[in-house]
């Protein structure tokens, strides 16, 4: 088996075990085992428990990352602003759904270990921010060429959507029968829509 | 001095070592330095670093609670649901801003350290997505009295409300000039108009 195949497996494993158990109360000899391979294979492809946890938040965050991009990508070039939210905001909790254990390392196990593993999940955190902080500029741009609102008040909207969207995937992966597509509504309802228009009755949908 | 008085000043220490600090690095010693006690005197009326520790964060998660239920219960009787979020979102960043040790306390450090911390600010924060539950639900029903959404969307509004403000209270105490208002300012643009009424130019404001 191909380095690179056997090493996936074990990543697979540590972030399954990570994920479901904490960092501290994870062993590499239940990560080796889940993995099929002996402890000693385990720390000659992934050195140390530290690393491998490194490993695991960095592989987790661009996987993420990628997931969200090509969502909204599917729709960017011809679509408006809101059907590009509501294709990231699908592709995020789709994602979030389909790997609880990957979420768990990064929006828990990741934050409760101190450094260096806060600082690899903040700067995933900050290149989803970074997105949709571009997402909503440049739909603000689009319907306003005269900026309605300056470069702080984007960053703090796309600071308000990413901990929305944190919060609900969370709520979402405890709550039984909240699919990633009824999170994504929720988050648009919210986001998008208004509470404003919400109480009026006026709901976002993706039927046009 | 009063023992009360005395323990009060003791945890004034702690917060602001331990939100600085985080739990590991902070030391008994420093905080007792701090609070112009000795170390022995600390542990007597506070038994060990995780009693200390566990006190702050229910401290410091009670007077957050209490500020935002103030704050909506200055404007509660009388004014419309967007008010009276408006009201609570301002107490809430107020608070965060004023004290901030008392935040990173609440937001990292205690959820940085497993249990029994990471329990304790759970409730915290399940007490004010009830609050914020109870708030929109009650908004709902005065808007429709058939109701227009159900039990889950509005607890689903009320953990992105709740997390979008958690993410806007970090971004505003580590951007400088951030006020407090304009944390609120940005979450009512976010949550009441709605991202769709903002693009359109149509801003959320306190004054009517």
């Amino acid at each position: 088996m191909p380095r690179a195949v056997r090493e996936q497996q074990m990543m697979d494993a540590a972030v399954q075990t990570f994920g479901r158990l904490g960092y501290r109360a994870a062993s590499m000899d239940e990560i080796a085992e889940l993995a099929g391979v002996s402890k000693p294979l385990v720390y000659l492809y992934l050195n140390s428990k530290e690393e491998l946890f490194t490993a695991c938040i960095r592989r987790e965050g661009a996987a993420l990352v990628a997931a969200v991009r090509d969502g909204v990508e599917d729709v960017r070039a011809e679509e408006p602003a809101d059907r590009q939210l509501w294709a990231g905001l699908t592709a995020f909790f789709a994602h979030t759904a389909e790997h609880p254990d990957g979420w768990s390392v990064l929006h828990h196990q990741a934050r409760t270990h101190g450094e260096p593993f806060a600082g690899e999940v903040a700067r995933t955190r900050a290149e989803l921010t970074a997105f949709v902080t571009d997402l909503i500029g440049a739909a603000g741009r689009e319907a306003h060429p005269t900026p309605e609102f300056g470069d702080r008040d984007v960053t703090g909207l796309a600071q308000a959507l990413v901990g929305a969207a944190e919060s609900l995937a969370g709520w979402a992966n405890e709550t039984p029968g909240v699919s990633a597509k009824e999170a994504a509504a929720t988050l648009m309802n919210f986001a998008w829509a208004g509470l404003g228009n919400l109480m009026a009755g006026k709901r976002w949908s993706p039927a046009r």
